[in-house]
């Protein structure tokens, strides 16, 4: 019964003989780490013959909270592994120890099965075979306990560190604070530091935990390499923390703090879009109803009035008479055609693209008829909410680079077509500087910290499939700045490469006019063997939501090469340490820079050490980046070369619908525009469960939309969501406050 | 051609004679006010004279800006009145000149025409039967202006000056911040300062100021009488700023700054009441989908899913049970009978009151079918979304008095009846938790300031017909114990006297247990003119929205006496200073503890230090405050007290759809609610023409709601629309934002 050690970086297992347990703890977990003694009468067949029949039994036994077996390859079958319920498998524990059955070498023990405070109990044959097991079981902290165990140094203090002047920053509470943009122009001669762009390979639904190798890189960059740095991630999407996802701030060692404040509201940006996205909607409806019930005249009387004697045009219709081709300026002297012209936008409403939105995961809005009451006479028409982040005012915020460039990218954004063809814009509609007015400080990047006191930006978090999926290109430029030459800013890719870093590098790079130094590619135990052809997630593998062993490619950039790298590497059965140098070997011969497990979700910073080092290595060999395709190519062709470059599709199939769409965005001039793929992240082809490396496939793409504003083209590869629902049970039913500390309970 | 001088409190017109002009204009206004020389060949025919044909002319004159009438008894007539177009009405001026025609005398000219930098030509006859007038035009800085060119000072340091510890605020930019509410357990012995009430007699539709002399009331006690003081204010709603509204954060000198902050986002409060309103209404028609698909078993199985083998009751599941009178604690000992009633809440759809919000005025979302998505399998059925600040949950921001029962109330409130009439909570779909969490931190009010640096609590705004309309109790409680026992705090109430001081007393002061010391009731001649018979505000009458002239009438408040205050008080012709003179004299014989004119708009707290010193008398006489109803009657009995002595109704006529309701929320055991009642703010009766004192009428109840969360029931008097629309030209057409200094155009 000796604990064993932990060390940064590895495990070493002790006391494995005879009918031992051996507790597994490092000693800085003892202080949040609550022991429970706890038993269990459970019996247990031996390993090898384990029959099904004891599994169903294990599946009704309350006091076993979970099984992780370890199986000789001939009894490793479906049938096995269907028979334990869901809920018995480790993918879904969080509280629960791990019974690991029979006598495996220490070599041999899944490292991804031990967690913080986890218990391994390693058991002879003799003792499984009808004697009765004693666990303790331990309960780790779930994030929100970590998150709150920490006190974050205050953000004025942060903000003081990392350089930045007291008028640059706008503190929203004792955590968080706004950057101003001013600060671009003051640094404005300032190099950059080196750009790493973290990926992930195609996930599985759990995702690869992207965010938490950020968080845990910059951790160890910073205090244990004494180098300057930044993590840039995306602001999650507040419906989902109430649905089933919980928080998204990063995990265990590795997040950013306080979680609470990251997953909720933050500093209102995305109340903010919300607030934009609908105040555009309704200028839409209500205009076609004024455009219906008025004459010419008397719209135009109402929109250029008299105002004190005095008629004159606004800007923004002084702009739109110059888009009409009339060249006046003087209201009184249009013409009743040109009156016509300008007062009447003649939107199609068969056309509109714009939705309303919001941050709740509502599925009765996904189809909806609106303008039912007496008061809309009759101009009742079907529409739907999306979530929030759906919003293409999102992926402007996080495309811009400027208030300028926000402002004009918010009136090129395109809403429907007139009734001859021709695209409305939020400009048309006057609403464009409205529009700038309420995204004014959503623009203006939020300054969080890690749990080691790292900075980090969270700014925007646009879809990663009808969207780019990154975070601000504003972000970026500011952290770059404020790192200096030698420093580093980490920034996140949604989804998998083929998605994520497909899109930041053509769409995201291609807007910035930044260049990354390093990728580093994360992928899970888990995944590779799910793509090598295990089964899926849910089901009895060995690996766990939480667990802390990550496989993380440092690679110099190059996207011709990425693919080979992602799929590649192999697959195992289960992760040992033996596991794991096979795949680190493997990924290092398939083109790697370098290829290091870490251990960031357990021991924060420590435990990344040596893929920070790996980082600095990369990004300091310069990288060889270019785009993959040109933007003045036809759609057709961007589109098909990401497909065959990036997903190995054989060749692309378009709907009537999809080719009339290219004619029409070709012909109104946004042919030249990035693709942005709205395709599955589960798959590198379009269906999700196609795992590992689909062969000769052709993508077919059913629609495709625009997103001017943002500046992309969407093809549509199958039906993506955009509005998610609850489930029977949702999170929130653990979700509460504590009145009495105001703490919250249930985030996880 | 002589300056006049500007006093504190009164205005001197000098050089009146012959054909002079005389420029209006304050010392103190030269730094912002701009002016242009303007000229006019505008040739008006001579006083007394003036024909209809000639207003017809100068409306089509664009060089004329505006135009008021000084014109002799029997000149004065509709025909004359509705000749000239509203927009050259002065009603409708912000940025232009007033020609006073005629040779008026000094004590003539009406002081509500008379704003900062206004040019006021007081011309002869013989320049007008032929001569050419040159006037200068004046442009006086805009509210937006005004608040742009002060610099407020920063919050931590208002904040340090109110006497707020550093762990007390949560700062919010550079001047917001919110404040814990710890602070009222570190001052619970602290004696509360005097409470004062604003209200406003019965308003015209372009209100009445009563949030500018709540400030300028603040502002003249705190820098002049060198009294503590606090102004509590309501958050406007965000979407009418955009509509047809503007702003609202006071006016001219007597604002609170900057208010572009106060006027979007603020710190995102009603941002949170939508995400938590929007939570809720997603998890009653998710919740009726799921009870319509799954057998009870299945429902039951995922409530009380088996999570790491152990299956129990959350918290908010064992208060359900015990609601149910099931007394069990372990989820495998209920009958088959308890899992149906636990399981099912069996929500009649058509009983579902509960709406989904938006702080946007979009009317196309005042009807809707929702739910026609095949995911949702055919359940659709029509709903409705609301202005977010007509959310029960907003009315629960204002009443509570706690975390503790801020989360009690949200989980009262009643969303429908299930199918055997009895109410369905937010409890029931347990989802409290999670709406404490989004409201955690909305609850703390918000600090702003005034103009002139006096402190201001920003916090709740909900509707004054719907819900109660007044600002939330708890920033009044934190403000009484800030001022110290000799300060004042003095807080305002939506809409006229009848609705948002009845609410005030009756619901508010119920709640939170408070007494007010003094009541300031605003009546602006312009108002008082109208229920005096004059024609709508929209013609021709010498009051302008932003006259700095008010007439402030501070009561000893006692609900018995407000309503002949509010009513009595003559109507005269022009607001000359004789005519204020009058207005007063006869305020006082009505009752009133003073009467005395207010300039605060015009020049800031020194504008309102008469009225500040009758405040403090006032205050310093101590009340003889009671409520106007026991809760304990019937509500019938209550409801018809509240028309009867407050609106001078005969009698009241239910509808038999609100005396079923009546029926039904006595029997769920409601009765004893206070009410709040939804009827126009434009008449005492529920007709808004029915202009003076109604009498004799019968009030029509068509329905009633009840708010049982934030604890009132609502009769409808008429059909109160919850959702604005846009106007054919909305302002958004005007709002802009200056990218090069980050400054907002266009809001007023």
């Amino acid at each position: 019964h000796k604990p064993s050690e932990m060390l940064s970086g590895s495990i070493q297992v002790q006391g494995t003989g005879g009918s031992e347990c051996c507790l597994l703890r490092g000693d800085s977990w003892e202080a949040f780490v609550e022991h429970v003694v706890f038993e269990t009468q459970a019996c247990l067949g031996q390993l090898g013959t384990l029959e099904i029949h004891e599994i169903l039994k294990i599946n009704e036994d309350t006091r076993v909270h979970g099984l992780a077996l370890q199986i000789s390859e001939n009894s490793f079958s479906n049938k096995v592994l269907n028979a334990l319920k869901p809920e018995k498998d480790v993918d879904g524990l969080k509280h629960a120890d791990i019974v690991v059955l029979g006598s495996p070498k220490p070599e041999e023990i899944p490292l991804s099965w031990i967690q913080p405070g986890t218990t391994v109990l390693n058991c002879s044959h003799d003792f499984l075979s009808g004697g009765r097991l004693s666990p303790l079981m331990c309960f780790p902290p779930s994030d929100l306990e970590i998150s709150r165990a920490q006190t974050p140094k205050a953000v004025e203090v942060l903000a003081k560190e990392i350089g930045l002047l007291a008028d640059e920053i706008e503190i929203y509470g004792k955590s968080k604070a706004k950057v101003r943009l001013s600060l671009l122009e003051r640094l404005k001669d300032q190099a950059d530091g080196k750009y790493v762009l973290v990926a992930g390979i195609t996930p599985t639904p759990l995702g690869e935990g992207k965010s938490t190798v950020t968080v845990g890189l910059v951790q160890a960059l910073t205090a244990h390499l004494n180098i300057n740095s930044f993590a840039c991630l995306r602001q999650p999407s507040q419906g989902p923390t109430f649905g089933v996802k919980g928080g998204a701030a990063g995990g265990g060692y590795a997040q950013v703090i306080p979680m609470e404040e990251f997953n909720l509201h933050l500093t209102g940006d995305i109340h903010a879009i919300t607030a934009a996205n609908n105040l555009l909607a309704a200028a839409i409806d209500t205009r076609i109803l004024h455009e219906n019930t008025q004459t010419d005249k008397a719209l135009y009387n109402r929109l250029v009035p008299s105002v004190n004697g005095v008629r004159e045009f606004s800007s923004i219709q002084l702009a739109r008479l110059k888009k009409l081709g009339i060249n006046k300026t003087d209201p009184n002297a249009l013409t009743e055609e040109e009156i016509g012209k300008f007062a009447r936008l003649n939107i199609d409403p068969s056309t509109i693209t714009w939705q309303r939105v919001l941050d709740t995961n509502d599925r009765f809005l996904r189809k909806i008829t609106i303008g039912q009451a007496p008061t809309e006479k009759g101009y009742s028409r079907q529409a739907q909410f999306d979530i929030a982040v759906a919003s293409e005012i999102m992926a402007v915020l996080a495309l811009t680079d400027s208030l300028v460039d926000m402002k004009e990218r918010l009136g090129r954004m395109v809403v429907a077509s007139d009734k001859n063809g021709q695209p409305v814009t939020a400009e048309d509609l006057g609403v464009t500087g409205a529009l700038t007015v309420l995204m004014k400080d959503a623009i203006k990047p939020n300054l969080m910290q890690t749990l080691e006191g790292t900075p980090v930006f969270v700014h925007a978090g646009p879809f990663a499939n009808i969207a780019h999926g990154n975070s601000s290109v504003l972000a970026d430029k500011i952290a770059l700045k404020l790192v200096g030459e030698e420093g580093f800013v980490v920034t996140e890719a949604g989804f998998g490469a083929d998605i994520g870093m497909e899109k930041f590098f053509n769409i995201k790079c291609r807007a910035s006019g930044l260049v990354p130094n390093a990728v580093v590619l994360v992928a899970t135990v888990r995944a590779l063997k799910m793509h090598g052809g295990g089964p899926g997630v849910s089901l009895l593998l060995p690996s766990s939501k939480h667990t802390f062993l990550k496989i993380s490619l440092s690679l110099k950039t190059s996207l011709n090469e990425y693919r080979c790298k992602t799929t590649n590497v192999f697959i195992t059965r289960t992760d040992t340490r033996a596991e794991i140098d096979l795949v680190c070997e493997l990924a290092k011969r398939a083109g790697a820079f370098d290829a290091v497990p870490c251990y960031h979700w357990s021991i924060g910073g420590k435990g990344s050490v040596e893929l920070a080092r790996a980082v600095r290595d990369a990004a300091n060999k310069g990288s060889r980046f270019r785009f993959l395709y040109d933007v003045q190519l036809p759609i057709v062709e961007k589109i098909r070369t990401i497909a065959q470059a990036v997903y190995g599709a054989r060749d692309i199939e378009l709907s009537p619908e999809a080719q009339s769409k290219i004619d029409r965005y070709t012909q109104q001039g946004f042919g030249n525009l990035p693709i942005c793929m709205a395709k599955t992240h589960l798959s590198l082809s379009h269906q999700p469960d196609k795992k590992g490396v689909p062969r000769d496939f052709i993508l077919p793409i059913s629609d495709v939309r625009a997103s001017i504003g943002a500046g992309f083209i969407y093809p549509l590869v199958g039906t993506m969501s955009t509005m998610p629902g609850l489930p029977t049970r949702p999170c929130f039913y653990d979700i509460d406050l504590d009145t009495e500390t105001e703490q919250v309970k249930g985030l996880f």
